[in-house]
This record gives C-alpha cells, structure tokens and sequence, in this order.
C-alpha cells in the first residue's frame, strides 16, 4: 500500500504523521511544499520540509506549532544585541539544520538529497521529498506590494489585503528525483488540508508533478482545510477571503477539480453539495489517534472510489 | 597617548585589556592576526577577532580561555546527530557573530568595516582593527603534510612536529583601513605577549605592515611569552622547539630584530641578555590587575626609551 502524500507545513505534517501511525512508515512518501524556502541571514531556511522532519522525527514543538521541542535562544538574543534581523526566530538547535543545509547546498548536493540524509539521520521512515531542488519562491501581492512569503505570513501576520500569489521559478522548476515516480506508482494518493492557495499550489504550479497527479491511476483524495464551515487555521481563512471570497468546500472542490476523486469533509460538513464524492469523519486533528484516524478515513474512502 | 597593539588571540587579549584598564579605551589601537581565520560549516570564523571582541566588551568565557561565558551547546548537539563535524566548538550566542559576520561579508561589507560595526554594538571604545579585510591562511607544515591552522591547533592539539609555517595569501593582501595610519600617528607600539610564530609573523607577513613597524617613529615594545626560560603557553613552546629549537628572549629579540626598541620580560628573566633594551615586570597575567600593570611596564618602558 503505497501512499503519497502531498502536504505544507504543519497541517499536512499532522496527516503525514497520522499516515505513518495507521500504516507502515516506510511506504509513506510525503511531497512536501518549498516554495516557502527563503534565505534568511545567509542560511537556507525550508521551512515546510523543516516541520515535516521535526514531526516525523518526534522533535517537533507542539506547543510552538513550529520548530524544536526543548528549544532555547541564545543565538537570536545574541544576534539582536548586534542589530540583527529578529523577525523569524531560528532556534538554537534548529540552527544546526539550517547551518548543515546551507553548507552542503554549497557544495553542490541537492535539498533532496540532503533532506534523504537527514531523515536517515533522525530515524525516519517515511520518504520525505521536497517538491523540487530547483527554487520557487512563493510571493504574496498585497495591497501594501508583493511580499516574499515569509515576510507576508511571519513578519506581517497575513494583515496586507492579498490581491493574488505567485510561485516565482515554478514555470521553470523540475520536479525533485522521485516525486514522479512516486505518483505514478502510488496506490493511494491524498491532499493534506494544508492551506490549498500557500502550500499545494505552489507544488501543483510545477507542471509535470500536476500532470502527474491528473494522469495517477490511484484514487487521489484531498482532506478539507474547512470544518463547521471555515477554514480550521486563520492564514487559510484569511486567504480564500481576500481571493476566492469563499470558504467552503465546493470551493476547495472546485479548486482541485481534474486532479482528486473526491473530498474528505468533517462530519459538521457532510450534507454540503460540493460536486464531488465526499466522505466525512471528525478532521480536526488534535491528538496523535485523530491523525491516524484521518489517515485511516481518507485511505479508506481512496480505496472505495475503485480506481486502480 | 595614541597606544598600538600588535596581537593574537588569548595573550593578546590580554594585553589590550590591561592597556583599555591603565589608559583610556579610545586611545588603544589593536591589530589583530586574521591568519587563523578559516570556514566552518560555510560560516567565517575569525578566531582572534572574536576573543578579542569578547574580551573587551566583557563576554569572554575565563575558564575556558575561548568563546562567550554562560554558553550553552544546542547548536553542537543538533550538528552532531545530524553527522556534522563537531572537532571545533561553536556555541549558541557565538554563531551569532559567525552568522552575522558571514552574511555581511557575502552582501560585499569588508571583515574591517563589520567588526568596527560589532564593537560600537557591544560598547568597545578601543579600534579593533583586523590586520587584513583579504584573505591570509595560516597553513603548518608538518610531518604529517600541511595542515591548516585551526586542524593543527584544535583538532591535532599542535601533535604532528611542524617543519614550517606559511601564511598563504599574505604577499597579496593589503592593510585593512586604518592599519598603517595607526602605526605611523601612534605614540605608542606593543607587540603582545602572543605566539611569535603563529600569532604576530602573520600580521607581519603583510608588507606594508611590516614596512610601517620598520619605520615608525613611536618606541616599540614586545612583551615577550617567556617567563623563567620557558613559554607560557604550550602551542609556543612546542613551536619554538619544533622550529627554532630555543625558546627564550634572545631567541624573541632576534625574531623581532629591527621591528622593536626594546623587550619587556619577565623579572624572573631579568638578568638575561638578549642584544636589546630590557625592561621587567611579572609578566604573567592572571588578573585584570595584572594586566593593566603589564600594559603600563610596556608603555612606561616605552616612554623611556626616548624616541617620539
């Protein structure tokens, strides 16, 4: 049973982990968003494929919903008391990816291939692929100019009225060594109910992966973001306001149409119409068991669509 | 009274300290040794600028003799699971400095221009100045091939028997800013108590440097690492036996031959004649006492010798 994955941060990363419980890790294959990937202070910062190694790796900080359990901060106090940018907090032990990663893209070896290693490193399973090695850089136009994401989501807290978003290098990009394979010989794919306009577009905005996905045998289902009707995290909400004006899952329907069979909704969702099978179960996942259960719901609902 | 200190890392330090206690911070001058300089982990790490800057805005680390007081080690600990070298410690607040420092020097700002930045951040009214804004390397030659200088100093613990030093790139680098000014306009020249071999013949090693100490008008002291016959430290002696086979103050006076007026030595080495003006005081610096009564020997024997 092979499972791919397509996920963001920290959303996806709980259906990933959720995947890896339900099922046996090592035919878990996540494709992870990186147009999220920035340079900050000189280092190379991956931000959703950082959270998916934190998760899978049971270093993640729950409470932060970003970065290291355990963490400290001597780094950022000491960079601030030399005038330093403070606006994305790197963590001490955190550090030690960035610093690793930065180097040996220096040397010329690939995120990919670097992200393989750290995961063998960490005892991870699961195959975490970045979307591609080339860069995409996912810029926000705001009402304010275009803003690199980073600056958008974390400097300026999603305030600027969004006016559209561009994957920046995409048109250009080629998927990562194995993110195509890993589609076409799937027997189940999902979609996280990672933020479908910052952290799935940007992978689909890479050409042969979204036709990839659009030709797959496999059953392909996405979990929905929206439960009770909104979208369960702000940026998500935020975002489907200012561009769709809509967030409901027709419109996530609509959004992936050609590309899933159908659409896992949570249970306070299920009679909505959306133009697609549907399944439902309780999507918000809080605890380790809701993850595995989503996984398990979302594979079940693959399986029963009778494709492949 | 315009004071000018040649120096290296720990015993160097030390001196400027003492010289910034027994006189005022704004008049003191120092040159520091970048030879030591190297990459690590793609960051700049200049290790005798940062004892130096560490030491004069009180963050030096005293029982450690290297690196920031209350460190802490996540970074190191994150590196080594992740399979990184872990042979040269960086601590937390410390790759703050590597980071910043890097990422100016990539954006094009001189090793000069940031540290001058770095020490109006922490408070320092002494000049530092690095010897050079280009790149000089401190290679050993050894039994065991060339090493370079922070591989034999950390990692091999000054092990294989050297047979040589080189200072690869010095015939081409020029003075950083203010180097040579600060020689001719000083009234005033030390050369710290630092490795000869490995500390000071680097910063010498650049032309016009030395060519400024040949001619310069103001007295010129060394204050010499011999105390009672022997190195202080364990790196000089074992180099000065490797090397020149003796380690004593005829042996420093003649290194230093034509560059200086005098030697300050220890009074337990009083009576030894080296070829040169001697002068005595206990020269062993343990306290911030100690080190503004060595600083004020040098300068005092340098008044006396009358020139300027």
């Amino acid at each position: 049973m092979r499972i791919v994955i397509l996920a963001g941060g920290v959303g996806g990363a709980k259906l990933v982990l959720g995947a890896t419980r339900a099922f046996a890790s090592a035919d878990v294959t996540v494709i992870v968003n990186t147009g999220d990937d920035f340079r900050h202070l000189g280092l190379h910062v991956s931000p959703d494929v950082d959270t998916m190694i934190y998760t899978l790796s049971g270093k993640s900080n729950r409470e932060l919903g970003w970065g290291r359990e355990g963490e400290t901060w001597q780094f950022m106090a000491a960079l601030r008391s030399l005038g330093g940018e403070d606006w994305f907090a790197l963590g001490d032990s955190d550090l030690a990816l960035h610093v690793w990663r930065t180097m040996r893209l220096s040397r010329g070896d690939t995120l990919g291939a670097i992200t393989g290693d750290v995961a063998r490193a960490w005892g991870i399973a699961a195959t975490i692929l970045p979307m591609s090695d080339d860069p995409v850089a996912t810029h926000v136009h705001t009402v304010d100019g275009i803003l690199e994401f980073q600056r958008y989501f974390v400097e300026r807290r999603c305030e600027p009225v969004a006016t559209g978003i561009a994957f920046d290098g995409a048109d250009q990009a080629r998927p990562a060594p194995g993110v195509v394979a890993a589609i076409e010989s799937a027997d189940a794919i999902l979609i996280a109910p990672s933020n479908p306009l910052l952290s799935i577009d940007p992978i689909l905005a890479v050409a042969p992966i979204r036709a990839a996905l659009a030709a797959a045998r496999a059953p392909r289902i996405a979990v929905s973001p929206i439960i009770g009707g909104k979208a369960v995290k702000g940026p998500t909400a935020k975002l489907l306001a200012d561009l769709v004006r809509r967030a409901d899952n027709a419109t996530i329907a609509a959004h992936y149409a050609g590309l899933i069979d159908g659409l896992l909704v949570d249970t306070a969702d299920s009679d909505e119409a959306v133009g697609l099978p549907t399944a439902s179960t309780a999507t918000l996942m809080v605890s380790d068991d809701d993850k595995a259960r989503v996984a398990r719901a979302a594979i079940a609902f693959a399986r029963a669509t009778g494709r492949r």
